[in-house]
């Protein structure tokens, strides 16, 4: 143990995160007291959601302090343990944040067993991510058959599984994505009925021929434009889960629209009796141990798929975050911390 | 019979409307053929959303054709009839629109008793403005014990039904009207816990001051500058249901706020996981009987009480309809077309 190198955040950003907001310091590795473990942390999950952890702004969870370690969700090992629900070898997945070590009280852990699924995904496809894209579509969603469903960031770790369980559940699935790169592999790989690359110029003609009965379900997950050539083509009764607006994240204030959108998007919720609907998956939680079934059936028999793009080393966890609000990311992006990792 | 009197759609408004948007004409009046019942209208509601029918934009119905009659509901007195199902001096409920006569071949009739409630509540607090705030809670709003309600156009024909179900349901209601007058009826009369007049200049901290516990429910119908004092007062999991946006109807093309208001929206509507909901009473319609057994309960017992607001002679509907939309009415607005109303 060369001590516990720790990723802490340095400085609120303004726009776009810049890597001059963290900061890298080493520590030492502290002792487990009773009832506790000592975890060495082997993949460090980054999404989305922790721009808003950098903010200052009131949302669903207090922000990162300055000065503390980033937040995140990881697979660790326990390598010493004093709490006896746990031994020295177990691979749990816990909330440890950016660094190489972290001590629990072992409340918040599950353990994992590799031998049921690669541990990496419990940050993905069986984990929060997953979970976001299968809660959101069984309680707000709720795709038909014969319906239409679009997704934006859609090769990434909510966005691939929410269209591949709208097609599950026998609707279309209309993926948006960036890069021509990724949106064969939505098509040929993962079977969505159309995929366009939201860098096209003629976005907004592209998505209405993709949807010629228009638009049932919006798994909004980035907002911005996309959300600009969704809009026109609702259908009646269309229901928008709400889990991510990553088009917003890196905003300045003052870098609004000419124009107040809010009014039309208002007449048409009343004339097109559409359903709105923020949510975070943690509210869904009783219903976790149904999608784990659900979604390790599916991927035991091979239908549904899910690619993970893994960066290695802790300290290339900024740039790489970075990257991810940039759509730099190609799959669920995870940080290897551990180079004994699993 | 003098012939049947009757206002057309002369022009499409831009902004409000004004007088010269309608025509009067006098034409005769036709004899039902078998199967048909001649109508002679005895009230008119008239209604926020016959504004909508007036524009050629998309809606969920189809607008009013240039010198076509005005449409709306109706109650009625059958006064020919060649249907066995209905006898000369039946009182129905119809939508027969802005005129004295209408024929009619009963499929859409439904016969009032004017023993049981005064006919005109089938045009307001038993009729679709009830069933539109009955219909909203029950689905969308859900307003439970101790939550705070708010609702805007509170003295109104939703609104007050609004207001006066979410306290039957142990919920606090706050109304937002315009005037001293029509907020001391809401406190007094309906037992509203607070009534805020829109037109004081400090509207937003005193709805604030109002709903020391924030809005969990937010029953919008009028939009606007009230949409803009609600939206910081949002709770977490909050329900907006959206059947109207009055203080929109009028607006004018290009009549754009200076900013953008739907990123913040958005974000929230994700931070705090709102609900926003459009709905037009008639998708609920299976629920129907059930409203009309529980309000006509509480009208009996007292718990629940409404106010109309009459005008009298068809030709007073214009001038009468172009001050709803101003807020000039005190309560349900109907126009007593026939003489011999009951």
């Amino acid at each position: 143990m060369n001590g516990n190198q720790r990723i802490l955040l340095a400085s609120r950003p303004t726009g776009a995160p810049t890597i001059a907001d963290f900061t890298i310091d080493t520590g030492p590795v502290a002792e487990p007291a009773i009832g506790q473990v000592l975890l060495k942390i082997l993949y460090l999950s980054l999404d989305p959601y922790m721009r808003g952890r950098m903010s200052a702004a009131k949302s669903y969870a207090a922000p990162v302090e300055i000065g503390a370690v980033m937040e995140g969700g990881t697979v660790a090992r326990v390598i010493k343990s004093r709490n006896p629900a746990f031994a020295e070898g177990d691979v749990v997945l816990s909330h440890s944040g950016w660094q190489n070590y972290a001590l629990s009280n072992g409340n918040e852990l599950r353990k994992l067993d590799p031998a049921v699924a690669p541990v990496t995904t419990a940050l993905g496809v069986l984990g929060m991510p997953g979970f976001t894209a299968w809660a959101g579509l069984a309680n707000i969603g709720q795709p038909k058959p014969g319906e239409t469903l679009v997704v934006a960031a859609a090769s990434g770790a909510v966005g691939s599984v929410v269209g591949q369980i709208a097609r599950l559940r026998g609707a279309r699935a209309v993926g948006i994505a960036g890069g021509p790169e990724k949106c064969a592999y939505l098509q040929d790989e993962l079977g969505f009925d159309a995929a366009i690359d939201h860098r096209s110029p003629d976005l907004n003609e592209r998505l209405a021929k993709a949807c010629p009965q228009g638009i049932d379900v919006y798994f909004e997950t980035v907002g911005g434009k996309v959300w600009d050539a969704v809009f026109p083509l609702f259908n009646p009764f269309a229901r928008i889960p709400v889990c991510g607006l990553i088009a917003q994240y890196n905003a300045r204030p003052g870098q609004a629209a000419q124009q107040d959108r809010l009014p039309d998007v208002m007449r048409t919720v009343l004339t097109k009796s559409l359903l709105i609907r923020g949510f975070i998956q943690r509210e869904f939680v009783h219903q976790r141990e149904q999608f784990y079934k659900e979604v390790s059936e599916w991927i035991a028999s091979g239908a549904l798929r899910y690619r993970e793009d893994i960066v290695a080393g802790l300290e290339r966890a900024p740039e790489a975050f970075i990257g991810l609000l940039e759509g730099g990311n190609f799959g669920k992006l995870i940080v290897r911390v551990g180079e004994d990792a699993i």
